[in-house]
């Protein structure tokens, strides 16, 4: 047996490790301090009431023959897929239920949507990244263009005719930077996708953290866009579902490639390779979209953009550049003094006992930049804010 | 965008859908009849009360912040990890923790496993077969030899030296014929694999149904096999996980083709296309392994396993030739008269009111044959016995 080479190819990223390294290094010369972490990627609140109690609801059907449940359709519930076109519907966008995926989280769809391209195909990534996007493409050895995003245009890279790409990734509100597209700048990316017979993977897992209404929540709020893209959503952040697991994914039935239905070939890799998301799990998704639901989680969300605005308040005061912070939980900071990304972190660390991800872990353009997020407790954060005033 | 037109070599496969269509038709002319399927290839009992319990307390955590769950490890919690290690070395396999990767189930990674090898291998496959393994190589490009199963070697094809292969697949307890391999066939298999350098993908999702001490529950009890198998299991039959979903596979640290280690290929693998399964999901198929946990799902095996040895008394009576049925809830037999599979399915359909899933739809060496399961209610068996003793 001949293994895939292109593994071979794969980079081992140390970001998080060398992170965890030096913090625990320097705990244990500073055995007094309290370090702060600014660096957390995951939800601290727990699930809303509404979801527990679905989550019990299920488990009871699932313990009494009459209401037991086994295989599922491939695609999702029925229950599931209406309720995410109503959620789609009150953002204006009319899906179709065949439309909609069900899956275990966005990462899962985010790096199997590739089976049914060829490999042959050219990718567009920005830089900084989610670093899903370029490992699962060089797993299967396609050529990666990277398009800068950077302080010039505020980490908002907008198309190049001069370059062709047949696959694109675009992250809005991006990780790692927050920074959120509007109407005007996706639609030159539908645009360049339509006259490039591009196709367009567009990640809006962070889309909840949308409070501008002048935003749009999804690619299929641009017009034309159900002709070149696929979404891939995640309750994850949206009702801190990271450890839950649910997603999905929209297919629209107008995405022609080929001659050939994309949704046609999704539904048999899925019908394939997968066999549905959890029941339980399924009708925990569900009570996200109920009115108390969307209530409950409108609470936890206001949390963390209550944090974000502390912090991005502060980096204000401080003089910093920076993007995100406001439809994001993210904020993506110049360093100050034209230090590295790396060298911040290790003046924070030393300084302020503040940890969070130095930009350059993201890509080449990602140097010099320095992440936090709005995921810790209030008491952190105000801490946090407290010690950042000092620097 | 150029698709990947090797989906375009996927045949569809009518099998379920002719079945309900003829049933469909034949409900509708005769409406008094009582149509009975032993077609049915899912769980039909409830989670048990161990799983339960286990899931309403692991609901809880999730509620509490204290107590509540993010992202968790991809490759599983430590905690069910250690579990399955403790249910094999019961039947004398020791693993290593990082040998064992928690799953959505055994189709998602008997699918996603060949992300890690080259398209470019030669494929071994047995006809009759569950269409996953066919499908998911189609899709790839890969090239498919098959191996006869069939009644001269009662559907435990064994390995020709003259035939190369890369990738092998086996099942067993086979998936349709319930005919399960023994210590002696599964060593040979190994060796040829250690021969010439090929890889096995061992299907053992039937194994719980294996009451006969003898015979292997896990490609590992072969001596050798961890330098040539992965194996491949679910608690889809094990503990009615079908709308659960979880499962698990077992990539041998010693395993190693082109001097990679296969695990580190997979571990990359799930680390970046997969976030791991729902921590409350993973908490219910811990509970499977308890004391009580296997005290209450061996009560569901055993009854599936009663209906199947009532099925196989009454086809022994009628002098039918048929595999399985003792170690697996499936039973595969020969039609009388030399019936085509299709012709069997409407004769006993229109004669008996019976519905079984006709062999053809399986491969080639399917036509001929008949697989019914064991899964239905007690009921609807003893009444499915009582018509068949009229034939």
């Amino acid at each position: 047996m001949k293994i895939n080479k292109n593994y071979l190819n794969l980079e081992d990223s140390y970001l998080f490790s060398t992170i965890s390294k030096k913090v625990h290094a320097f705990k244990e010369n500073n055995p007094n301090s309290k370090v702060i972490s600014l660096g957390i990627g995951d939800v601290t609140l727990p699930l809303c009431k509404s979801v527990i109690n679905e989550l019990h609801s299920a488990v009871e059907d699932m313990g009494k023959a009459e209401t037991f449940k086994g295989y599922g359709p491939e695609q999702g519930y029925e229950f599931l897929r209406s309720s995410i076109k109503s959620y789609y519907e009150s953002h204006n966008v009319k899906l179709d239920l065949n439309e909609i995926f069900i899956s275990d989280g966005a990462k899962s769809d985010v790096g199997n949507i590739l089976d049914i391209m060829e490999n042959n195909n050219t990718v567009l990534i920005p830089d900084p990244v989610y670093p899903v996007y370029v490992d699962t493409n060089i797993m299967s050895g396609r050529k990666i263009l990277y398009m800068d995003a950077n302080k010039e245009n505020n980490f908002l890279p907008l198309p190049d005719c001069n370059i062709k790409a047949d696959i694109i990734y675009i992250c809005s509100p991006n990780n790692p930077t927050g920074a959120v597209y509007n109407h005007e700048q996706l639609k030159k990316w539908v645009d360049y996708a339509l006259n490039n017979n591009s196709i367009i993977l567009f990640d809006s897992a962070y889309e909840a953290f949308i409070g501008d209404k002048s935003l749009p929540r999804s690619i299929f709020e641009i017009e034309g866009a159900k002709k070149c893209a696929i979404e891939f959503c995640s309750l994850s952040k949206t009702a801190g579902f990271t450890g839950t697991r649910c997603g999905y994914t929209i297919v629209p039935m107008e995405l022609v490639f080929d001659n050939v239905k994309i949704n046609n070939l999704w539904l048999r890799r899925q019908t394939t390779k997968f066999n549905g998301v959890s029941y339980i799990i399924q009708r925990a998704a569900n009570a996200v979209f109920s009115k108390n639901g969307q209530q409950e989680i409108q609470e936890s969300i206001g949390y963390y953009k209550e944090n974000a605005k502390l912090l991005s308040a502060t980096l204000n005061k401080l003089g910093f550049w920076f993007v995100g912070g406001t439809n994001s939980p993210y904020i993506w900071f110049k360093c100050p003094q034209n230090m590295t990304s790396w060298e911040f972190f290790d003046y924070m660390l030393n300084k302020i006992n503040v940890v969070g991800t130095p930009g350059a872990g993201f890509g080449k353009n990602g140097e010099g930049f320095f992440r936090i997020t709005a995921f810790g407790s209030r008491e952190n954060i105000l801490e946090a804010v407290k010690r950042l005033q000092t620097l």
